[in-house]
């Protein structure tokens, strides 16, 4: 990434040495610390997320001046102006960085806008929805997946300000799908336990799995990730699901205890740093007076105020990138290329405005930082100095974290670092989320609070006695509640990530605030997203106009029924002009005494019955053996996702059309119904509570046909009933 | 309690010095240890409970030799055989400890035989079937709570084995109740903003939380409250509540933060112990190997066993104690005074059986303690020696658990004193549960898990480098997991108890285990209990052999509905004479044109608009602007528990009899129905995720009466359907 492929040793190259003592070079120290500072910066984003650790002695930058002796402006510039000299260097490495940068942004847009456009962003918001019940094929499927994997890794290493945590919980809900769709038939690739997984309940469940298990291999937080999936995640909630998903996080628990436990000996990068708990901050035990109460209180308002406005600004910058994203893949990666740009200028011109900090004396780590990643990166500063904002902005994420949550370091940070700082993780964080590439929302949240956090514990310090950390973990709370809306498993994650057992209740106190600060403004971040996606996500309650409102008035469309003995062409026919998954199977007069419902049959179903071709000649009921005889229960589960039959498959003889099949043995006799007349609130309940896909509107009075329509998941959304009603939101 | 009830020097009474010289009354050595400790005993098992801390200095038991110059025993034991006349003063000293905790013990089963019958045992299994929708008055009466506070107090006093968590769970639902009651419109003691709890959901909630509170103040675990809600005490959840419940756990936590500041000076006795980490353990950090991996999956299997095997010996013992308790309050208590003293006995007995240990040299704490809870024990031992059995049976509760939990103490007990602790603790726990004393689960498991775990850690020393004390902790775990059934929720309960995070991976991993081995037994031990109690538990997932049913199948008795104007004799009558909380209102002809189902009424609203009077003299149906005219929502709002109007409190007139009321305005209209050939199973689910109380059963065809009948949570009770069809189980 430097330029130099070649091992060098450390000593600095002669013609260095002596001409330039006493200008700014000197205060290059040891080896050009500024460039490795930079450079370093660059290779440890990247590094962090390939897991690779390089040891290899680093060549200074500096060395590029001796190459560079034909170039009049840099001979000059040595010779009468080193600064000048030095600018034309720093702009090279600022090529060299942004470029790199650059580069592997462009990599991850191009992967993501072309291959799969549904692993932008958190995924989080779409397993949320999938886990609500809607379907949509590209949410979990393979390509997804490996983009998200891929695209995650460019996108932490191009030096966004962006996380991995979200990505990560969309991969293991990726992961879970495939698992869940049993392998494929098609290559016998079939196991038989992956039966278990061929419905619809036991998929979601394993997919509720898989995001907790990305929680808790994200944030090596295997309760959190069980709270995570509770609290955000999952719409529907059963106690054996509870059960599952604790099973799969601790066996993630293990499984990454064991490869930190085979990692500790650094070889596998920075994988591992920390050992199971990320932020260690146990050492510090705080006792809290009322006026460090106050003083929490305070944080938590204003926290949740940024985090509100967190919300409200993302949505309009969303909405904002969705104008340019949908002209196409290449403006999807020229939006993404901007961003890359933006972000290198921050990060790299930031940095300059910062003052040079003396080495504190009694630092636990070497000071400066020399090739590694850690706390007081050199940049600019002379030897036995640091910059701090080079030591936030050139780190990986998570160290830059440790740096804020880091205790007994009250004058690590200047006030002017941390205001410069916070605005450029706010505004990053903002833009950045959209682009065409996988990004997580928990990391920018998490730095943007914490870094509030210590503001306000360095402002408030002639009132608080708190350690500064301690006001960067408690900020980093704030702006969790405030933007995501989690208590329980935020708190356990935040406990889980910095041990610290005895800060709980200001945490508990700190999430509380800022979650009802925030909530007065707007909704949480995931559902704001999900909503602006317009994926038809059930609410839990239902809306209030609802309750104007019954089952009969919103049942759309003209109604398709078939006989419980029908025609082949009539099925096929239905299929082929519709999109709809259920239709109700009436019994009328020849079959039975009068027109009566007999339940629902489903489009999977009779596609399998179809294509069976057990046809009939006449109009008859049968007894319904000849399905069971003709098909294993296999048959009709539910294939994986995207593979199941299509009607455009199947071909029929103009006999075969004219030919009678038997729905009844098909048919679903018990569906859910309830009568035309029942307020719509109390129908979305019943059909948000029971997770259901189709409910059946029966007729009030008898003496009509037996079926007035079916309710699906989209006559529940605000904007059908709206397109019903116009005038609803106005009357009531 | 030890008979001296003034204050006395510490020095030995003169006659005692010299004439005892080299006999065993020497090894008694500063001032009667032995008694000390046997009266220590009991006195702090008191004292914790009273939250009471008596630092006055202590005369030693032995003093009360020289008032017993008059026993010619005593003064030949003392002059010729002192161990005769030891003998017989352990005996006084057994007569006082065993009498106390006989007192203690027998007016805690009073109050609770003769008040509040209900609030013997955990509680947990009754807030249980409560939240699940069982309404029976006693649970959470106000007599209840009364009961349960302070029986708790006198059983933990009385030195049973038992815990006080599972009764604070359900001191908590009964304050909440009492919130959600809204107080007392008869006294005027309404607020306002207690309306909002007028209605079943938000009772619920409110008991819920209260519940959450309850483990949260116990363990002083908010997370791990929230979690216990959670997983074991609701049956409903939704993303409301966790909220709610997090609120509330958040309160307790800064309340309990703010009681331990102020008590931190030792002046609220042993209150505060320990901090808002009870069993801190932080300061071990394990690093284990796969060797320890396996003998902690041994420990979780044997754990799962002993936990199985606990809850099928709790219920037999249960089974056969309902047969004594219920032939009356004087057997009740006959019963827990039979308990006490075994639990006296052996408490007292068995640290004989222990052999004396020198004092550690590096010992933390002063050893032998003297005159506090703590470790090392004297009893019977000389200076500077323990007894470990003492240390464990005369201790708090607490203080034991802290003593097996401890770390670098392999040597501080013999594997005889854990065995015989361990089966006396196992014993104890299984007969005191089901006296009738207010009584937890979770300190005789935790005690007997801990020691059980302590045992393994000893045995498998050679091959395993872990401490006892967190082998203790996992053999703790793996008993909760093999009875309670609980995971998460045990798991947070623990990481807050002990602030140990880097076991959280092997806790887990027991629990897991643990629990799966226990139940391929049996149930867990609150659902056994719920069961054997009889309460009518809904479960969440149906019966398997509701498949083979349908709704009508089980729709019993004759089914009594109302016009929707109605004759007011008849609603009388029928209120008179059945005990149905709902009835189905149906239109007929004069009214409607055919006969129509109108919706349910519910008992507690006819019972409002039949103490109003508004009736008519014609059946015609009316606008119902009366009711809006003459009632306001708050007078159909649900009363507090058994405040509610009955119908022997109202008096009607002959003419009044006659006269007709128009059931419209109070009958609800969309009531949820199931058709008569709904699968059983189907219905189930719905009665449940919903949580209803009827459901209507409407016929499939036309042309009969609209209305079935109707479906209650007793309908759908094992044993009902079992009555009906004696055959289910053979031919299926």
């Amino acid at each position: 990434m430097d330029g130099h492929p070649s091992p060098r040793s450390h000593h600095p190259p002669p013609e260095r040495d002596g001409s330039f003592n006493n200008d700014i070079e000197s205060m290059d120290g040891g080896g050009g610390g500024a460039w490795r500072g930079a450079a370093t910066g660059g290779r440890y984003e990247s590094s962090e997320a390939l897991l690779r650790y390089d040891d290899e002695p680093r060549q200074p930058l500096l060395r590029k001046r001796t190459m560079n002796t034909t170039s009049q402006i840099a001979i000059v510039g040595a010779n009468i102006c080193p600064i000048e000299s030095l600018d034309y260097e720093y702009f090279t490495a600022f090529l060299a960085y942004a470029g790199c940068n650059l580069i592997l942004a462009a990599t991850a847009a191009a992967i993501c806008a072309y291959i799969a456009p549904a692993a932008a962003g958190s995924g989080i918001p779409e397993v949320k929805a999938y886990l609500n019940g809607v379907d949509a094929y590209s949410i979990l499927a393979p390509s997804t997946l490996f983009v998200k994997i891929f695209g995650s890794i460019l996108g932490v290493s191009a030096g966004f300000v962006l996380g991995k945590e979200g990505p990560m919980v969309h991969t293991g809900a990726c992961i879970a799908n495939l698992l869940g769709q049993g392998g494929s038939r098609k290559y016998h690739l079939t196991w038989n336990w992956l039966r278990y997984f061929k419905n619809d309940r036991d998929r979601r469940d394993l997919i509720t799995c898989g995001s907790a298990a990305g929680v808790a291999a994200a944030f090596r937080a295997p309760v959190g990730g069980v709270l995570f999936a509770l609290e955000e995640a999952a719409s529907w909630w059963r106690s054996a699901l509870l059960w599952r998903t604790f099973f799969t996080t601790a066996v993630v628990a293990v499984v990454l205890r064991a490869l930190i436990e085979f990692c500790r000996s650094g070889k596998c990068g920075l994988f591992g740093q920390g050992g199971l708990i990320m932020f260690d901050l146990s050492s510090t035990i705080p006792t809290y007076t009322a006026q460090d109460v106050v003083a929490i209180i305070v944080l938590g308002i204003i926290g949740g105020v940024f985090g509100g406005l967190f919300n409200f600004l993302l949505d309009r910058i969303l909405r904002a990138y969705s104008i340019i994203n949908e002209r196409g893949p290449p403006f999807k990666i020229l939006l993404t290329i901007t961003i890359s740009i933006i972000t290198s200028a921050c990060s790299y011109g930031l940095p300059w405005l910062a003052p040079c900090t003396p080495c504190p004396v009694d630092a636990p780590e070497e000071c400066p930082t020399i090739g590694r990643s850690g706390n007081f990166k050199n940049f600019q500063c002379p030897p036995g100095h640091y910059n701090g904002l080079a030591s936030l902005f050139f780190n990986t994420n998570d160290d830059a974290i440790r740096n804020l949550f880091s205790s007994g370091t009250e004058k690590e940070f200047h006030m002017s670092t941390l205001f410069v700082f916070f605005t450029a993780i706010y505004c990053l964080g903002l833009v950045t989320y959209g682009i065409a590439v996988p990004s997580g929302l928990f990391i920018p949240v998490i730095l943007a609070g914490a870094t509030y956090g210590r503001i306000v514990g360095t402002l408030l310090g002639p009132i608080s006695d708190l350690d500064p950390g301690l006001f960067a973990l408690l900020g980093a709370a704030s702006f969790l509640g405030g933007t995501m809306r989690m208590t329980v498993s935020v708190c356990v994650i935040l406990l889980e990530l910095t041990n610290d057992l005895h800060m709980l209740p200001l945490v508990m106190l700190v999430l509380l605030i800022s979650k009802t600060i925030a909530d007065s403004f707007n909704k949480g971040v995931y559902d704001q997203i999900v909503v602006m996606k317009g994926l038809p996500f059930m609410e839990a309650h239902a809306e209030p106009f609802m309750r104007h409102l019954v089952a009969g008035d919103v049942v759309s469309g003209p109604l398709i029924s078939f006989s419980g003995v029908e025609k082949v062409g009539n099925i096929v026919h239905a299929l082929r002009i519709t999109g709809h998954n259920g239709f109700p199977v009436v019994d009328e007069p020849p079959v039975s005494e009068a027109p009566e419902l007999v339940g629902l049959v489903l489009r999977s179903h009779l596609l399998v019955l179809l294509k069976g071709k057990n046809f009939m000649k006449e109009k008859v009921k049968t007894s319904g053996s000849f399905v069971l005889r003709r098909f294993g229960a296999f048959e009709f589960a539910k294939p994986g996702s995207g593979k199941g039959l299509k009607i455009e498959d199947l071909d029929f003889t103009d006999d075969e059309l004219e030919m009678y099949v038997d729905l009844h043995p098909i048919t679903n006799t018990s569906p859910y119904t309830v009568v035309e007349t029942m307020s719509l609130a109390k129908a979305a309940v019943l059909f948000r509570a029971l997770g259901l896909r189709h409910l059946l509107v029966v007729p009030k009075t008898p003496g009509r046909p037996p079926i007035v329509g079916i309710l699906t998941r989209h006559d529940f959304m605000h904007e059908h009933i709206h397109g019903l009603f116009p005038n609803l939101g106005k009357s009531h």
